[in-house]
């Protein structure tokens, strides 16, 4: 039996993602974003949705770009952090034990413990409300060779994502493999 | 050491979420999204990213409305057979076995098996490339009563979500508890 739970934000799995910039004296810059996905396939766009009470939110505007990091479960306490504490506070990158490192594609900063990083340059800010939604193209992705498998794909259960659940804020990390994709369906037809 | 993989869409965790649709026939569609995730807070929004081609956006487009749908890991075979059938060959919620329930606030069916429903009015279309992305906003949350916790929230360990990780084409479940957001970073303050 289905309940009315209301008009909430609530979608699982969301990602913890750590959104890197530079402000206008170029001091790196990070926050946590659980609003963020792929929205696009050509070109390859993701998003991260940001209040404009942010550090970060000028930043991306100011410097055209960002880089969204994955880190490991085992980060999940830096990770949390850093969506606690605000840019104008200090410096998020060393209270929070993390590494700067300049991007290559764009001028924003990565997270040198992020198993996964997305280069992304803004093509789009789009104002839906509370929220920004800063439509990114990547650039590049950059990968630890340790999280990719023999065929040099991004491996999921190398990676060890944060999982985050909007209603209950809570994390969670990675589960059981279910199956193959656009494979493990065909049985229906 | 990080080694570049290309400009590719890659985001861990993605969702692997069912659209619910109707035609302009009546006919209920139901198709397999992971380009989906929150957009904003307030008003609560979320997003859906179609491809033009799929049978799902043009009826998205006529009846200014969609479902999102996400069912537990069992049905895994169900969710990925309506992202390989598609809608034009013939009735998919019948063929993957799915029963289609019409939503209160809008004109879209969804899923009865799904644990967790979102009705979404459509607010924008965003032309960014292959992909529309439609963003909705979310007029209710429904939820099958058992996935509620003590306190009424939805309880992403009982939903038991479905995960999608695009680089490797795989299906994954949720995984162990990692801890209480905006609480388990504070100590590094």
């Amino acid at each position: 039996m289905k309940k009315s739970v209301g008009a909430k934000t609530i979608l699982y799995p969301t990602p913890a993602l750590l959104v890197g910039t530079y402000d206008e004296a170029g001091k790196p810059n990070v926050m946590t974003a659980a609003w963020g996905g792929i929205c696009n396939s050509q070109p390859p766009c993701v998003y991260v949705s940001l209040r404009k009470a942010t550090y970060s939110h000028h930043c991306i505007l100011a410097q055209g770009g960002y880089t969204v990091n994955i880190l490991p479960e085992t980060y999940v306490r830096q990770v949390d952090y850093c969506g606690i504490a605000s840019g104008r506070e200090g410096d998020k990158f060393a209270s929070a034990g993390l590494t700067p490192v300049p991007a290559e594609r764009i001028h924003a900063p990565y997270v040198a413990e992020a198993a996964v990083v997305l280069e992304c340059r803004l093509v789009q800010a789009l104002e839906l409300g509370l929220h920004t939604q800063f439509i990114g193209e990547v650039l590049d992705v950059k990968a630890e060779e340790e999280v990719l498998d023999a065929h040099g794909r991004v491996d999921i259960a190398k990676v060890r994502p944060i999982i985050f659940a909007p209603d209950t804020r809570t994390y969670y990390g990675l589960g059981a493999f279910l199956g193959p994709a656009f494979s493990i369906g065909k049985g229906l037809r």
